[in-house]
């Protein structure tokens, strides 16, 4: 390897042996030297969780012939991006990527998505981050075809440098490659999950219940990451992790706090 | 309790038994009528983490005499408002409190925090929240003399409604009632934890990982949360959902991402 390819950390939340991984490293592997840290089982909706609480292991997986040096780690994907920065990588790498995530993280989704943690876990430590993520569920989505895109964002990226504080937010339309019409700046919808839980009973008959819910989406702009996606092209979210809602200073600065 | 009273959803991270969230039943109960749903451990950290691969449970812990109405959750901060709003509470909630939580939550903490995850993911259903955060990690800290504060900006809430998607980050310094200067308005500082991880070795022999780390504060604005706090008053961050950095899509729009 040279000295000029950039150190690019690889991570997501579905866990390390899954296809939407295996397909980031292909196309990082060609962009430059790949070290991947990702946890040893799905952690898909962790948010922005860390473990406080409990021991972290590490398990390094790559064998010394291998090309890309890995390792699987017991925590989340916010864990994985502080092991490898501050444990692993010799040097602070030039990009983080997270993902390629089984399904969507647009709109709302980023709050809860543990891809789009990792990323914004490494936006905070100062390192260029990209989370990708497919609107396909299946554990054998078609990579394949947006392989082109993922490799094509990432070099704008590298070359240009991200606007400070931000981190981009990437999701695919289900289509093949010759079918997605190109790439758009978006951002994010204002929608939200409807909760509906399913109600059920151990065979001791104590009640129990699973999160379910349904997408609802009724935020009509036609420059948000959901009518992009729909409309077959791909999102791309700038992110930043200052929720400061700026605009509501002033109206809160009206009330009689100190009174 | 009259129709009249504004009905109030509790929650925290620190989990149910929390001698914070005992303060803000205390509060709470002189304002309106209160139900806690909180975790029946504690859930510190774990952003805005939901349970959707593990089944979830509720206990309801109060007595029929109580004068409170109380659930213990199996899940996350999150979990626990969504398990509120759709499976417990008659009506969605006036107003939903979180904490108070025994540690700060001020500047980048609120994207690690489950307290604030929960006041935001009640600001996403469309219910005001406000996260109270006391910068005391003692289980016995002193929550007495931050209690009339808390009643204050509570009632403020009620009366005045908060802007829309705006949720609250309040932190109050470790400080007697008497030496508190006052409420500000101000921004997230931007902040963030270097980790310094703590290697060790198992009875086995294995490595293993403690998460520690050092909170690094480089941003000497006055109009930061970290200064309010510094200098002795009490901070409130408006907080939004929407992370689009829309300010850095014009820099975005003229990259060659369609070339």
């Amino acid at each position: 390897m040279t000295k000029n390819k950039p150190l690019i950390l690889i991570t997501n939340d579905d866990g390390i042996s899954a296809p939407g991984i295996r397909a980031l490293i292909d196309v990082m592997s060609q962009i430059g030297e790949v070290v991947v840290v990702a946890p040893d089982k799905p952690q898909s909706a962790m948010g922005h969780a860390i473990t406080i609480n409990n021991t972290l292991y590490l398990n390094k997986i790559s064998k010394e012939s291998d090309p890309v040096l890995e390792y699987s780690c017991s925590g989340t994907p916010v864990d994985c991006v502080k092991l490898a920065v501050n444990e692993i990588l010799k040097r602070k790498p030039d990009l983080c990527v997270s993902g390629i995530n089984h399904g969507s993280n647009s709109s709302i989704n980023v709050i809860y998505s543990g891809t789009m943690s990792a990323a914004v876990e490494a936006g905070i430590e100062g390192i260029p981050a990209i989370g990708f993520s497919l609107l396909d569920y299946d554990w054998n989505a078609d990579f394949d075809s947006i392989k082109s895109f993922v490799k094509k964002i990432t070099t704008e990226v590298l070359e240009k440098g991200l606007p400070k504080d931000v981190v981009l937010n990437v999701n695919f339309p289900k289509l093949k490659q010759d079918e997605i019409k190109g790439i758009k700046i978006c951002r994010q919808a204002k929608a939200l999950w409807v909760e509906k839980f399913d109600k059920r009973q151990t065979p001791q008959g104590r009640d129990y219940y699973w999160l379910a819910g349904e997408f609802v989406n009724k935020d009509k702009g036609e420059d948000t990451d959901e009518w992009a996606l729909e409309n077959g092209y791909i999102s791309v979210v700038p992110v930043q992790f200052d929720l400061t809602a700026h605009h509501a200073t002033q109206e809160l600065n009206s009330w009689n706090w100190n009174e």
